[in-house]
């Protein structure tokens, strides 16, 4: 991998400490580039970055209306959520709706990321299960699909025919492939593809081809019409429930909950980003090379929100607090800051064009 | 900064998913470049990594056996603890040694970084205290100075003496700096400083200086007597009791405690690392630029300790675990490795010399 520029810098005492490299694309419905910064032709793994595309098979199938999914829940299929109460609970009402359980998520458990849903949890003496898994309303979602096409199969045996609904071979997890290659255009039988962190398959693609994806999702140009139509309800019930997509005090559901159905954005791990801007027809999408999710890519959405999108006066500084980020110590003290750096604040976005 | 090169990179299905460059020089007690790799004049925050230095004056100055710190005491006030129980009781013990208690430590509060640590104290329904501060050996370290500077003044007034000694002024921190500048050769009155995460000042340092330092640490040559006698006491003290220096299944810890004497190595906060190798007078110091300490840091550690020492084949084995790490998900499959970059495997260490 070539050296990707600067984005991000970590100051202390008013001089860098650290710093974070990475690529970003901007691309519009018709596949042209926008903006470039760094390799955008080398495949990544975008993680959960694309829960969004990945979803999209559970509306255009007819599972969520045939299990009459809400909006919270149409959200937290596209979530990766910090664990909270209304999470897990959500999670198990889309599985109530499918007539199964928990014992139908193959995700994993995992200690909720809310820190005081964790807490919580130990307090009552209990130990997590795949509900608090932060991929549990994907999962659902998967589970909800794969209960639909056993359905629509006639099957009788519900759960046999969901067993091992993550493995690439399986009809849910083809279905979620199929939905992928067809919104990024690349071909996944030729590209590297790696086990995620929930155990379905991720599969390495260039960030030029998912920010055209995330494109297509904000315009439904170039989707077929179910895709179209299911992209529009995904994001209208993202819009209407942003709080479901991560949870509290978390940088996607604060940016959704204040500039609404402008902004599509989602986080991924290992550095992942990538978000649809409606309003402006593009799709965005980001890797750090060091795999920085939490401090490194929100301040690079941060930035790219505020050069792309028209914002208030009000917009723009609840957006600048979010890419010029103060770090306190343990007694409170400011002791240094999160920013773009100079080449990502200098950059001239648009002008490839 | 420059572009680094690439000392480790974290693989997913086969392929590099994310990567860490980084900069490690190694160098001997004359200040000879034994080998480097990246840029090591730049000066960087060495944090925690050099906390042994900054544990010089407490021994040197005779508080440590005026108080009569034992070498479970010596090595803490050298650590980044989790927090575990026996590592907050040996803090407290430390204080009441000087004859004061909690309310002297001014590196403010932290949730312990051991989980079970953590999830004992929300079990028991407490909040933390300084005590469970990953620095609050040091700390206690450091106020057990004051307090010996304090009786040496012949003052009445301890707890006033104290106060504020964390502050680059204060007579304690004045005595830290001082060690500071000493073993490492570097102007600290000429050189960025910032505010650690414990509050006390960072000063930035090249790799080149602080690997130097650490080699001076090793070997004694190039240090006063009085510095030379302290580091020997530390070093021992830390083989005698690793576990305190950070704690049960931590890096330092677990190597320090398989590899006896001949190796003394700290990490530090923002992807530093230092370490002294008596058998071998080195000194090595690394950081990662983009501040990822916990899985950069210990596989360039794990690969230089295999390069440089000698080791028997279950050492080598040992820590070959440590430098070509599984990364398993949420349910248990290895779904990736963290492993040092061919750069690094590659590198001919020595051919500085």
């Amino acid at each position: 991998m070539n050296a990707n520029p600067v984005l991000v810098e970590a100051l202390r005492g008013g001089v860098t400490e650290s710093l974070h490299r990475g690529a970003l694309a901007i691309v519009d419905a018709r596949g042209r580039v926008h903006s470039a910064l760094g390799d955008i032709t080398h495949p990544v793994f975008p993680r959960s970055a694309v829960k969004v595309l990945q979803a999209l098979p559970l509306v255009e199938s007819g599972a969520a209306d045939a299990f009459g999914l809400n909006d919270e829940q149409l959200a937290l299929a596209c979530a990766s959520h910090g664990g909270e109460p209304r999470h897990a609970s959500t999670s198990a009402a889309m599985l109530a709706r499918a007539g199964v359980d928990a014992t139908a998520l193959e995700c994993g458990a995992h200690w909720p990321y809310n820190d005081a849903a964790m807490k919580a949890l130990v307090r009552a003496d209990e130990t997590p299960s795949a509900l608090h898994n932060n991929c549990s309303g994907k999962h659902a979602g998967f589970v909800c699909l794969g209960c639909h096409l056993s359905n629509q199969a006639g099957s009788d045996h519900r759960r046999a025919f969901l067993r091992g609904y993550v493995k690439p071979g399986h009809a849910v997890m083809r279905e979620v492939g199929a939905a992928l290659q067809a919104t990024t255009g690349w071909n996944l039988a030729d590209t590297p593809v790696g086990t995620d962190g929930c155990s379905i398959p991720t599969y390495a693609i260039p960030l030029q081809h998912l920010a055209h994806a995330f494109a297509r999702v904000a315009t439904g140009v170039g989707l077929s019409p179910g895709h179209a139509k299911a992209a529009t309800r995904l994001r209208a019930a993202v819009a209407k429930a942003p709080w479901m997509v991560a949870g509290s005090g978390r940088f996607d559901s604060r940016v959704m909950e204040r500039l609404g159905a402008r902004v599509f954005c989602k986080v991924g791990a290992e550095g992942m980003y990538c978000a649809a801007l409606p309003t402006l027809g593009l799709g965005v999408a980001v890797k750090m090379d060091d795999g920085n999710t939490a401090r490194a890519c929100e301040v690079v959405m941060a930035v790219l929100i505020q050069k792309l999108l028209p914002l208030s006066d009000d917009e723009a500084t609840f957006m600048g607090a979010l890419s010029d980020v103060p770090m306190n110590n343990w007694n409170g003290i400011e002791v240094g800051r999160l920013r773009a750096s100079a080449h990502l604040n200098d950059a001239t976005l648009g002008s490839l064009l």
